[in-house]
């Protein structure tokens, strides 16, 4: 790989020209990356739905074309610009869409991966880039800091998925939910991303984990993450909708951790929780309109509530650890990959996103 | 004192008529304690401000009349009725608005204090009792589950106002939003709760604890309680009011304690912590109909939503701590007690607080 250090790569990537329509392949030039950037070669990338079915980045007010999407994936490192030390040409890594600095006042609170620096920012970097990374290409250049270098004998096939939706829902769990041995937790919405919550919760020894979707098909997969029971909102009077939940039971969940995107699942996701020790958590993206409107009294009566990006995990610090966890078979993956496709086939993946089939479509790449 | 025992006892009590008229002091009938219940004589009582300036009681729904208010207060077991253990005649108790049953999931619970059978409940209890204690008056019965059992050498005078208000604000900060050493703190809201918060961030080793009220008359006082600096939302534009604190501080501040019961205190109190890290506890009862409105984006960003009842003392198990707290000088109390009157004299007290001149008026019993 060496021979391309330093040059201009000429390679194929999948290009975004309008909103709802199928990606191009096409050929695109990616340069050497610059001071404290690398350039990486992706090997698998996955459909990971920070489109909405419309087909328009959810994070972001900006819906620039055309561009390069794509953010869950892993790769090799191909070359680095000057200042890198952390990664050398040849490391396994899997890019992610938030960034670590190390020095910012977030990278070095232990509470925190919001770095000032990366965090994400629609606006950053090269043009084309969506979500800092733009795995949709067979060569993306991203910061060192948004770069998880791990373990090279895990199967990047499988820890692709780790690279953004399963470690945020499964972090939102095990990071900040926090449920105890035999306590109940809910999972609202069970795309990949609540599932690793599910999952996350099935780990931390939940006795309890209540799937709420508004899709019944999504039951059936579930129970192999761990939910124990169903609720589909569409079931039950819209009013009596939280209440539901606290009858089956006797007050509330203890944890609930929130995965739609969906403001009123929001709500009744916190509204929820038992009084005096429940903990909600907010991990789907809202609409930039959206309010979230509660009692207050629901907070008087010590319900918590919080919210995560990215599960809390610090990319360069944590992620390394995560993959060994499911290297030490602590954690599945497989589960999570329903579909598979070559990167010349990969409009399919987003026809089985847009249908809601499955879980995580892996794109490979063919280069 | 054993003389009175299992007879009814007459003595003189504060009986609320009207709402928003004075209290009238006359004879009223005490009858002797229940199973699981004592009668106290109320030695110290103060006027805390569960009423609204109206008169009317903020906790719960209901503003029968006539009744008896008070709900702060210090005194002495003079009788118990049959099945109490855990107190007898002479002991040092504290009354509190809400209970420890000791059996309940709550009381079970590291984390809660909302004890099912005894939270605050004012349809509970005998007739005329206004918050489970009604403590204007010579004698009260309550359950035993609502009496903290206190150190006979603690100066009554001064512990009475542990009661209710004092623990809740000092609770609400060290025992829900927990500051760190050198941490930045603000506090909503000046009264004897927010000023109780600023106690407890002083007392965590908070390096900056501004206070924030719309009466600046509170800011001379709050000095003595550790509070550093000051804002005043009508000295900014109503809509960046809560970007006011975020440019003090470079972000937000590290914790939030809202000790006002205004909607939006609550909001910006919550608004104005520091994302990835910042925490924030309601205090404050609200209206009924009050809505805590936010985007949810606000939680996404690491911030967390707490509320809090009674700091999240448990009554009977932590109480007598709070107590050895202020013996060992690790808390002050005298500050909190500005102005006292005899009991003949209890509406002076009222006057004060409906003026919101000083903090606590101690009512002294003349029995
Ligand atoms: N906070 C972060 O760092 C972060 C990172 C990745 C993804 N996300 C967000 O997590 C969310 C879930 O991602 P995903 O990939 O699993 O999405 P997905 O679309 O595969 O799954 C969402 C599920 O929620 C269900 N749903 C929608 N509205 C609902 C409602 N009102 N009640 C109950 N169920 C409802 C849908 O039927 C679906 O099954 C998205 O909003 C995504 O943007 C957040
Ligand atoms: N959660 C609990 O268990 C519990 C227990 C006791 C008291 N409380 C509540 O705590 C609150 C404070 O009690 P207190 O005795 O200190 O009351 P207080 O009336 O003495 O003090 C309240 C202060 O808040 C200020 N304030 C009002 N609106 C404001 C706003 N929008 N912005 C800034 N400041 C504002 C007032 O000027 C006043 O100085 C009350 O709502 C009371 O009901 C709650
Ligand atoms: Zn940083
Ligand atoms: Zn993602
Ligand atoms: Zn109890
Ligand atoms: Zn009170």
């Amino acid at each position: 790989m060496a021979s391309t250090a330093g040059q201009v790569i000429k390679c194929k990537a999948a290009v975004a020209w309008e909103a709802g329509k199928p990606l191009v392949i096409e050929e695109v030039e990616v340069a050497p990356p610059q001071a404290m950037e690398v350039r990486v070669k992706i090997l698998f990338t996955s459909s990971a739905t920070l489109t909405s079915t419309s087909g328009r980045p959810r994070y972001g007010s900006d819906t620039r074309v055309p561009r390069i999407l794509g953010h869950e994936a892993a790769g090799i490192v191909e070359s680095v610009g000057e200042g890198v030390t952390d990664v050398q040409p040849g490391d396994h890594v899997l890019p992610v869409f938030t960034g670590e600095c190390k020095e910012c006042d977030h990278c070095k609170s232990e509470e925190s991966n919001m770095c000032s620096l990366l965090r994400i920012d629609p606006d950053r970097g090269p043009i084309y880039h969506f979500l800092g990374t733009s795995t949709f290409s067979e060569y993306t250049v991203v910061h060192v800091g948004c770069l998880a270098k791990i373990n090279p004998l895990a199967p990047l096939e499988t820890v692709c998925v780790l690279s953004c939706g399963i470690s945020t829902g499964f972090g939102a769990t095990v990071n900040v939910a926090k449920p105890k041995k035999g306590s109940s937790v809910a999972v609202f919405g069970l795309g990949a991303v609540g599932l690793a919550a599910a999952e996350g919760a099935r780990v931390s020894g939940a006795s309890r984990i209540i799937g709420v979707d508004l899709n019944s098909d999504r039951f059936e997969q579930a129970k192999k993450f761990g939910v124990t029971e169903f609720v589909n909102p569409k079931d039950h009077d819209r009013p009596f909708k939280r209440f539901v939940i606290a009858e089956m039971t006797g007050g509330g969940v203890d944890r609930s951790v929130e995965c739609t995107g969906n403001i009123n699942a929001m709500i009744s996701a916190f509204e929820c929780v038992h009084d005096g020790w429940g903990v909600a958590v907010l991990v789907g993206v809202p609409h930039k309109d959206d309010v979230f409107k509660t009692s207050p009294v629901n907070f008087l009566c010590e319900r918590t509530l919080k919210g995560t990006f990215y599960g809390n995990y610090k990319p360069r610090s944590d992620i390394p650890g995560v993959v060994e966890k499911y290297m030490n078979k602590e954690m599945e993956l497989e589960k999570f990959i329903t579909h598979e496709v070559p990167f010349s086939e990969i409009n399919k993946a987003f026809d089985l996103m847009f249908r809601g089939e499955g879980l995580r479509c892996l794109i490979r790449m063919e280069n």
